[in-house]
């Protein structure tokens, strides 16, 4: 091996802007080759006001365009594809990714336009597609969505396996478990880097089959023959449904599906055979009254409390075509996400309110591996470096331990940041370089329009509101014109505080006349010491801090 | 028994206006006495834009002030005794409560200049404050903060037993067990109604006893002795922080406490003698230095992920004193209170990052009883009627549901809304009136000045911030002297946006020229089109809401 060949490497390099929210997209690099795995979006933080997503910044690809021969996706979950329609709009490569998960981004291609220019290619679990000098292999594993893969990325420099999201379900409830043999076969021909699925890392034990929420709900299905009963979950998680809707065929119940994405994705799930719906259950949401309550169940989205979703409107009265009634069930086949606990329970309280019975525990199961499966998949693949991905931090380090538990010499465990360039070989496997990366908020049909000045301000607005001063002054002289005039929005309710308007105005009148008798015509000066003064008044007063907006209109006469 | 007097009824109101959001204030009503337990505050949900704390609406009490003979208390927590201060200064009348919970009531009172004017009585346990026509009895209970009580609340119709929050713990650090015997000879003597805590009522078996924290935490002392330790609770359990100075003692540790309120309860429990700090073993922070890592404990507030708090402070690296080294160990001895998980997550993820150990889990138990304790008080209690208390819907839910299987008919079981009027006597229970309650928003200094209208500035404001179109038109003509101007904050980054700034002006500017061609001079109308105007292409162009504001000024020349 020459020495110029020996110091050639692969390079990993997160792009998922923001540390810990989620967007999945990592770039693999060798030479003159990138192909990028999964393309994710995050949901905003409570502090981001006002956004709708939040996607990666690709400024690196772009930079590299010529370079960038494709995405390769793991599995159609919004935070490994969300982010695809907005990406390819300005790096229009071709996407790989397995039946389902093609059929799930090209959904979201039609809604955005962009279904007829985009390329998406379909593989089967043990095919590998060569992009440039890198081959990707897709290996069957097992997750919350069908169709979910592994990647084994074929490099001159030597092998990197990424488990994408998975679990390890021998009993699968369609299709066949995670492919154990052939992550061994990897490892028993050398795998250099493990990037693994870190979610359930501080977790100890096996994650249950999916199989085991199904005899959960079909014993709640037994014991409530009496009542009509609502089941919500995740959209995605296809195999919940079938369960759901098998156990609602054996006890004679006809099943409604309600909400939009649950019902995109049961509808392609069904074309492709990904779920075996039974003969004369599926209604339509208008046949409802068709039929007695015990015999009718409908499986809603909104198991996170998503203020908008069916479950939600359906618990807040304003759904158009389901009421909650006394004596109805509601199962929540779902765990909140954190963050969500809240908005979970008020849905809660309020269906509880409308007199429902609800069972919210022991009707889910994670999708992600705990920590005898992620030791196994160690012990499998026997990766020379270990590289924790998808979690937080606190995850991260979870995995990092188990690695050392594993074998894995500390050094050669890597804890990577977002844009951090990891060069990896056979001899090395370091951080060598950072790349720019960062979160661009998409609001409304803006996207990136909003940056952190915007943020900040809508951040002050929301706390205490905002002030407007305005002043009218004649063009090229001193002389005022009209003002000090006070507007408040979002501040104090007017009517009840007209004392302290007062207040302000004087003190917004002396500092106005204080100004013009010492002749200062600075205007900038001017809109400073009338802001300062006023700002200074309602902190002493009110202990608040508005934003106040000075402005001083100029008039030609 | 005349027919009379067997009309008469005592009335019991909850108060706490908001539902579950946790402010405890009930009134219990007897003819020409009123006696009000508790007087708690709550914290503002997320949607509550820059409001820092929610009190009760006490239009009620204040309607009949002449009859409100004082308040009870039955323990020290904020959601109990909180809103005191405030509610005080518009009602004063003697408050009642145990040794600790006054002391720390009055520690209230001197922040808020009102010790001098409000007359606080320390309550025995066993001793009964006769009130006009009630006698309240302070039964002595366990739970998180030292010295609760229960409370009989005896009238002419009958004893009403009211728990407070309460946990049975027959191993307490400090003091003894619940007074099981005396809440049994009430119930020989006959109950008529039993306010029982809801917090756990869905949890089944028993709230293990705060001893088996001290265990824990010991242990993780005993594995730990290279380190240096941080360990963060809520500063009202003085027995937590007992147990944990405790085993630093008995590990040769030196102890900081660090956090205001930590500081404050600390203090006020040593003075009191609950709390017994083991000799030589407190030291002030600035003494951390004198002592190696492995010396030292440093007990800390911030358990719940809160911003401000010490722990925050510390993990975010700008607290002065203390700065996270690899190696330490952090026990969050606490569990993240529902809509707290991302924020402790966050604490969490950022501790790991600067290379701490962090154990969050089976270092905390609960302050509130289980299932089956709260069985146990029924079945000593043998109350007519049950009317849950404290805690969301689903809670109260859950104990009604536990009322009835322990034999109380279901007529018997009332859940109340926030300002029902519950009459009870040996006749009856029902609702026969409804008073006015609710939220009272305090915002810094303001305590009532926010209200819904402005609330709902902040959230437009907090979503896509606000644009301000200016015109200055000559008083008496229709002559446009200056703009249309636009200024934005908190809308897009206007440096990267100059073109859509540029459309916007347009817009403004084709559409006053239209109106002044017009010859319209109502400046409301011209107001309103031009808001019309902006806020259609707005909407059109990003799909954003931002607040439009246009504002005419007039000037006479």
């Amino acid at each position: 091996m020459s020495n110029g060949h020996s110091r050639k490497s692969l390079q990993i390099i997160p792009l998922g802007g923001l540390e810990q929210i989620g967007m999945n997209i990592t770039a693999f690099v060798y030479e003159d080759t990138i192909v990028v795995v999964d393309c994710g979006l995050a949901f905003p933080e409570d502090e981001m006001l006002g956004i709708d997503l939040v996607i990666p910044d690709i400024t690196y690809l772009l930079e590299h365009a010529d370079k960038v021969k494709g995405f390769v996706i793991t599995h159609g979950h919004e935070d490994h594809i969300g982010a695809l329609p907005y990406v390819l709009r300005e790096l229009n490569v071709p996407v790989y990714a397995t039946r389902l998960t093609v059929a799930m981004i090209e959904g979201k291609l039609k809604e955005h336009g962009l279904y007829d220019v985009t390329e998406c290619h379909v593989v089967d679990y043990g095919d590998t597609v060569h992009l440039g000098d890198l081959g990707v292999e897709f290996i069957r594993t097992n997750h919350s969505i069908a169709n979910s893969s592994a990647l084994a990325i074929h490099s001159p420099v030597g092998c990197v396996v990424h488990t994408g999201d998975f679990k390890v379900d021998y009993t699968p409830v369609y299709g066949d478990p995670i492919d154990l043999a052939r992550f061994s076969q990897l490892g028993q021909k050398g795998v250099l880097a493990l990037l693994c699925d870190s979610t359930n890392a501080e977790r100890p034990g096996f994650t249950n089959s999916e199989r085991t929420v199904g005899t959960a709900i079909d014993s709640i299905f037994a014991d409530h023959t009496n009542c009509r009963i609502l089941v919500s979950t995740f959209a995605s998680n296809v195999d919940r449904v079938q369960q759901i809707m098998d156990s609602a065929h054996k006890y004679g119940r006809k099943v409604v599906v309600e909400g939009r994405s649950m019902v995109n994705i049961i509808q392609t799930a069904s074309e492709l055979g990904y779920i075996r719906i039974p003969e004369n259950t599926l209604i339509d949401i208008g046949e409802l009254d068709n039929y007695p309550d015990e015999k009718t169940v409908i499986i809603t989205t909104g198991s996170q409390g998503e203020s908008m979703a069916a479950l939600s409107r359906i618990a807040t009265n304003i759904h158009k075509k389901v009421t909650i009634k006394p004596g109805d069930l509601v199962i929540f086949s779902s765990n909140p996400i954190p963050g969500n606990e809240k908005a979970v329970f008020r849905v809660i309280n309020e269906l509880c309110q409308k007199g429902a019975d609800v069972i919210f525990q022991d009707t889910h199961v994670s999708g992600h591996a705990c920590q005898e499966e992620i030791k196994l998949i160690y012990s499998l693949v026997k990766p020379k470096y270990a590289i924790p991905v998808h979690g937080e931090y606190r995850h991260l380090k979870a995995q990092a331990n188990i690695a050392r538990m594993m074998g894995i010499p500390s050094d050669h465990i890597k804890i990577l940041s977002s844009g951090d360039v990891l060069s990896i070989n056979s001899r090395e496997c370091k951080v060598t370089d950072t790349v720019k990366t960062g979160a661009v908020f998409v609001d409304g049909l803006g996207v990136g329009d909003v940056g952190n000045a915007v943020m900040r301000d809508r951040q002050i607005l929301s706390q205490d509101g905002m002030i407007l001063i305005l002043l009218t002054m004649e063009k090229g002289s001193n002389r005022l014109l009209a003002g000090p005039d006070i507007i408040t929005r979002g501040f104090i309710y007017v009517k009840e505080s007209d004392e302290l308007l007062e207040e302000m105005q004087k003190v917004l009148e002396d500092t106005t006349e204080d100004l013009l008798q010492k002749n200062i015509t600075d205007w900038g000066k001017i809109k400073n010491a009338l802001r300062d003064a006023l700002s200074g008044y309602v902190w002493k007063k009110m202990k608040r801090k508005p934003m106040i907006l000075s402005v001083i209109t100029e008039v030609e006469i």
